[in-house]
């Protein structure tokens, strides 16, 4: 199964969107090339790798085929069934990360069970809407991402039509996100924490290292990160989202993949998420995640009422020369999370200008 | 011709080597996807991009069914004959660097009767063997790379069998080289000047700023390079390889292509040289160029005698965690360049001492 002119092992990604899509790219650095399995040949990263079966990730038989082709098998996002995750690995394919571990990235119930059994910081949550006082937040189950799946509720709201939790609303001083890689073999390695900014539950902008943390919050959130990853038995990059609260932290959401709040460490660290995330699913030594750059800021791109790349990218280009653009090979349309944007820096609020500059530009907005 | 999807122009590389292997890279970020002609499926960049023609670049039908389905075509490597280039564009094709410019980084004898031509200071030469005192250097008129087609001639020795010219010995006080990147529209941006470091005619490290070049050399090379680029007419990016010499700089060669004394950049500046290639041949802006930290260091890895590359990169990323690797996809040989390190850092000898142990152990060296 290894490449035949280098020896190196085949890296399978269930999946082919933007994750795979900068997956691959950092692939080619390690003289690999990502294999990945897409819903559709227009997917991100299907359009950049030569590597690519066609194939739904409920699919059962189209994923045994696909990762009976790899060496290792890892995921682009959560789609995948808990039961298809395990039947791989009992089947003989190596899946990281695992289904036992997996299972907390897709079951918010799950995952609070165990995280409060680990007596890790959380808010308040119940399954019953009313052992928490409105407005609380519902969210689904599975399957919730970017604001999709999570509700207010205040006193007359209904209630949503999915399997929910409900959670306290808590003060959030700052959101937060940590991120972890771990490997099989157990080596551990964080990233700065990072703060991110949130607009109607979208990520849109993350600040490296979170500019106002402090050395011992910093401390704590790498802590809790690394010891999620160790319970739960994490193979991967896992992020951590957090809320930084009076007094303290919450974990609130977890992914075990390559995540949103890292993009910015493609540039900004010297190993970046993606590459992290290849070594760690290889049992390779992990890389140095040190920042070169005293601030960095991602600002993610989504689409605006006119957004047209081909005539806004030079335009943005000229705007800002020192932003570091990647599209994802999406048509544009309202609200698509359509590529990021990335500033290196020494000054916090200079570089956000400039990433949220260039951000706008792309999207066509006027002057 | 532009994509589907996105309405952003096609590239295609003639060649499908690791310079258009790490331009497929830099397409990926900008929301493009490099369309390569190679020689053969086994080609770095064929292995890594799904956009791939086999043809050879010698071959006129390959050439212009390939040119035509591209929006900018340019090259990875200089061995497409020059009536070809100019043949493209007389039928429509937009090539760049254009036939014009290209000659004068495929012939030897053109670009020296150019250069001195601009009062560009270039070493003493001549088509006249008895011209010069022996031991002189004698260089292929074409085709010559990595030391191949370069012979110091003494007394006595045969003279080459090939078309060449002869060229005085200099007294070399160190090798550099300046990279510069041109649009159609006229706008350059220079890269900080390299010294690139030979054993046996190969370029074997390049240490990015060059650590003990004066700020009058400095501005002299760069000077050099915008006035060559410029007087040219090169489109994309243009590497200038200089002598630094007692008393002042020497013009040594062009290439007109990304170049190994720009692979520092992917790393180590703002914009790589891969990533700004592309953007001059769309003429699209330039980006910043500056370097993130004081040092950036790049060495190569060529074949040793038992290189095996599925082994020794696990161990290679262990023992520099900082280290940048890049593998081109090839098979092992003695003597092959097979990828690339880079490690940023803040002091020469102590950023170099980790480049060159990554290599080492990539390389596969006994301790």
């Amino acid at each position: 199964m290894t490449d035949r002119t280098t020896g190196l092992p085949v890296v399978g990604m269930i999946g082919a969107g933007q994750l795979a899509r900068m997956t691959h790219q950092a692939a080619v650095g390690l003289g690999l090339s990502l294999r990945v399995l897409a819903d559709s040949a227009d997917d991100g990263a299907a359009l950049v790798t030569p590597d690519v079966e066609i194939g739904a990730a409920t699919d059962w038989d189209a994923l045994e085929r696909f990762a009976k082709s790899c060496d290792v098998v890892t995921f682009d996002h959560e789609h995948v069934p808990n039961a298809l995750v395990a039947a791989l690995a009992s089947s003989g394919v190596t899946v990281h990360p695992g289904a036992g571990a997996l299972l907390y990235a897709q079951d918010k119930r799950a995952m609070r069970e165990r995280l409060g059994a680990l007596d890790i910081p959380i808010p308040k949550w119940s399954d019953d809407p009313e052992a928490l006082a409105r407005p609380f937040i519902a969210k689904a189950v599975r399957g919730g991402y970017d604001g999709k799946g999570v509700w207010v509720v205040d006193e007359g709201d209904p209630l949503p039509p999915v399997d929910y939790i409900v959670e306290e609303r808590v003060t959030i001083v700052h959101e937060l996100a940590v991120q972890v890689a771990r490997t099989p073999s157990g080596a551990t390695r964080c990233w700065p924490v990072v703060e991110t900014v949130q607009r109607d539950g979208i990520c849109v902008e993350v600040i490296a290292p979170a500019p106002r943390l402090s050395h011992a919050l910093t401390a704590e959130a790498q802590a809790l990160a690394v010891r999620i990853a160790e319970e739960l038995g994490v193979v991967g990059v896992l992020a951590v989202e957090l809320f930084e609260v009076p007094g303290g932290l919450f974990v609130n959401e977890l992914a075990m993949r390559p995540h949103n709040s890292g993009h910015w460490s493609i540039e900004g660290s010297v190993t970046d998420q993606f590459e992290q995330h290849l070594r760690a699913v290889l049992d390779w030594p992990l890389g140095d995640t040190r920042p070169h750059r005293p601030v960095t800021v991602m600002a993610n791109l989504l689409g605006g009422e006119s957004t047209n790349l081909a005539q806004s990218l030079p335009a943005a280009l000229a705007a800002v020369p020192s932003a570091s653009v990647h599209l994802y090979g999406k048509a544009a349309r309202l609200g698509r999370k359509l590529g990021h944007v990335t500033v290196l820096g020494d000054d916090v609020a200079e570089t956000r200008e400039l990433a949220q500059r260039a951000v706008a530009a792309l999207r066509g907005d006027a002057e």
